[in-house]
């Protein structure tokens, strides 16, 4: 067997089980009973050995080399080989009693955090915590970095991407966003969500959001849309990217909007060309690159005048209560800012502090600038300085995420590139798209979804985050055009 | 480490790795969407791959004889080694390329039986079904025998069974149903069907099927209710057993007893301890018998006049057409006895004959009795003989069951055994339950279901089919329970 022949078969082999790993996860989530908790855990922790043990294999590091020397390989394998090879390195840098005894603490963590946050109680916690911290600390040093260690747990998640990088997108951004937030809490109008209230039955909720998917252009033969605690999309396959979201019969909007989330999110791996899976490249860009799409159609299209204008009707079809309430009216109403506590409940305006502020506390951590049990004070502090507002319990605070339990450090940045990276790729796909807004009040939505086909869902994960937008937008990332984006529809919003 | 542990290890491997292929099955004939076949394929492939792997591996054959020298054993782990030994020989047996090539030829087997059904055309068929004999005569060789090479075949369905025992349980049961059958269709007087026609909206089906599971005891956090094209059920892991049923509108109880008949297998297999699940018995004792506790729900209890006397108000609640109808008249209508060419189809009286029939050309055509070309004519010729009807086209007669397209030689007489076993336990089971019938008129199903879980389903696959038999009824298996059951239900139906 050649060289590239042999790899594709490894790597196919892991793409098989992963595979069978993601629908043992969508089905814990959705379907599993209650009792089968045990015996899935046992199936599941079989099957990730499995995999580790695949991408961490000399069979593997032997096929990696030979691709390695071969010339002339096609973009997609070069692609491939990157990425799988970054992931087997990242690997098999770790020893793996310590990868054993980082998986058993971490079990641990997530139990202890739950605990901790139900009782509010941070210092139970701490000690776990300050186990996690050791370990991420430990995983840069064996993974390697050139400037700060937080380099090595961010290339996890967005590939390429540094802390310096990212030190330069985010200080124009705060210094811009935190006085506007000001302003439009000062001089701002805020809008009436009286028309939002009341009780919306969910069988009628769920038609919507099947509804706005299939209009989208999600492909329900597919993929699938289901109910579960904590909403996620989850490809499980080529022609299998399924969705799930959570219906509240009293908040009408977190479903259709949880649906529209995870619906960019699904759209964008709908879009990867089948020739991408065997070569693990089905999965995404990046972390952030998947976030911008969701992003994309939760909030720049879901959240706009032109969508409500189109959308309204089918929502007065499903509630007839809103067919009295001026499509304005309901557009200021679902796009209130309101600093909040809680990350997932953030506003668009909002949620980048919530993110600034855990990247500013992830990195003091990993540079030994900040002890863990100082989290909470500076926790608390910085809520004040970005959003005004205090926490009164870590429950509300330093404890609302599960990600530090678990030792995802890295990832919270993520939340904010999909941001910014959406603004970035809508600034571009308006100026090719003059007739988006007529498009979109008309129900037409396979313009966009042929775009964002073609610039950024075909490419799945063979071209990496920031060469991505580049090559799209024609800049590097960078927050000018969120700012842009956020103020100019907020200032409207707000009447300032 | 020792010995038993070390086979421990290897075996729950095997477990978890079925129990994910347990899941892709399921998930497949269940929530998959349409484009996801091809990917699923490939990953249901890549896990037979490597149970198969791991079920022929040298290190369990080392770790099987290692324990084979060990002794005292405890009985189950006594019975784990005897069950997964005769997988792991019989696996072996066959050589890597002569599998390969079944594992080929039966998809297409499979393939040309489809279109040839459709078709009505065995002539296109032939070919691959005389391929299909050949492997089944080659594996028995393979797997070896002391009596007729069909005993090789059948062992791997009815562990332990022999065709000289079968014949010799199939002989008088021919003798008595036959005549009966016929005495039937002379003098008896046919039940009226008419209250059974009618349109009922699926929703309540399921409420319905629901409903009935639930009171037969069946644990929905252990398990859950689906729908599929073909039903069956699906033991995924320890505490999670699932079912499906079909449901259709112009037709009542084929949706309902479907999910009684699944529902069986599926109290069955919520009924095994977990403590043997790592050991590879869950499944129970063989196909027969977990026949067995299908027929018991839906026949022996499900088509029984206490179980109408019960569940007739629930019906009319659910179908209020029914309310004014009387019991007995409803009773009468579900068991009605019609010679038919089709076997899934078929009632009590018939089914048995139906599969003596397919038991009989199998094992002509495993013995050289009978060319595969002459198959329709015998086919047509017994269909005569038994039910005294011809079946005018092949789709009608010998291109019906997917099982011999696929290799399944040795299965059908499972489906006979099951009715008998059946029939046999419930002897049994009515003198130790002496007030079962006043039971189930009160809906008390939980007598019934404590006896079958102390007796049968405790058990697992720890007991082998022929042993639980005789240990629980005090006899060898045989036909004579079976045939004054029927005798005596449909004498008093018939009214003769």
């Amino acid at each position: 067997m050649d060289a590239q022949a042999n790899y594709q078969r490894l790597v196919s082999n892991i793409v098989a089980l992963e595979s069978a790993e993601a629908l043992l996860s969508y089905d814990q989530q959705t379907a599993m009973p209650k009792k089968g908790i045990e015996a899935r855990s046992e199936v599941a922790g079989k099957l990730a050995t499995l995999v580790f043990d695949a991408l961490t294999s000399n069979e593997l590091a032997d096929a990696i080399k030979a691709l390695e020397s071969e010339d002339r390989l096609q973009p997609e394998v070069l692609a491939s080989l990157r990425s799988v090879s970054k992931v087997h390195r990242r690997m098999r840098s770790i020893p793996a009693d310590v990868y054993e005894a980082f998986a058993t603490d971490r079990a641990r963590g997530q139990a202890a955090w739950e605990e901790a946050r139900e009782r509010n109680d941070f210092d139970t916690f701490l000690p776990y915590l300050e186990r996690m911290v050791g370990y991420a600390k430990q995983f840069a040093e064996c993974y390697g970095y050139t400037g700060s260690p937080y380099d090595a747990l961010l290339d996890i998640y967005e590939s390429g991407m540094t802390s310096q990088q990212l030190d330069g997108i985010i200080q124009p951004l705060r210094e811009q966003l935190v006085p506007f937030l000001q302003e439009l809490r000062d001089n701002g109008q805020a809008p009436d969500k009286a028309c939002l209230e009341g009780a919306f039955p969910v069988a009628a909720q769920r038609k919507l959001s099947l509804q706005a998917l299939s209009q989208l252009g999600y492909d329900f033969e597919s993929g699938r849309l289901d109910e579960a605690v904590h909403p996620f999309t989850s490809g499980i396959g080529a022609g299998d990217v399924r969705l799930t979201t959570r219906f509240r019969e009293t908040d009408l909007m977190s479903g259709l909007f949880g649906t529209l989330h995870e619906g960019g999110h699904a759209l964008y791996e709908q879009g990867v060309p089948t020739t991408l899976h065997p070569l693990r490249l089905a999965g995404g860009s990046s972390f952030g690159i998947h976030e911008s799409q969701s992003r994309m159609y939760e909030n720049l299209i879901g959240r706009s005048l032109p969508f409500w204008r189109h959308f309204h009707p089918e929502l007065s079809k499903a509630f007839p209560q809103f067919a009295s309430v001026e499509t304005e009216t309901l557009y200021r109403a679902i796009n209130t800012v309101t600093p909040s506590f809680i990350r997932v409940e953030a506003d668009e305006v909002t949620y980048n502090l919530h993110i600034m502020l855990r990247y500013e506390l992830e990195t003091e951590l990993m540079t030994d600038r900040l002890a863990v049990e100082d989290l909470p004070e500076r926790w608390n502090q910085a809520m004040e300085d970005y959003l005004g507002i205090r926490p009164s319990s870590d429950r509300d605070g330093v404890l609302q995420d599960v990600h530090w339990s678990v030792g995802y450090f890295g990832y919270f940045p993520t939340y904010m590139l999909g941001n910014l990276y959406c603004a970035q790729l809508f600034a571009t796909l308006r100026k090719d798209l003059p007739k988006l807004d007529e498009q979109i009040t008309s129900g037409q939505f396979a313009p966009l979804l042929e775009w964002l086909r073609k610039h950024v869902h075909r490419h799945g994960a063979a071209v990496e985050p920031v060469e991505l937008i580049e090559r799209v937008t024609g800049e590097a990332p960078n927050s000018q055009f969120f700012v842009d984006y956020v103020r100019s529809k907020y200032a409207d919003i707000y009447r300032l």
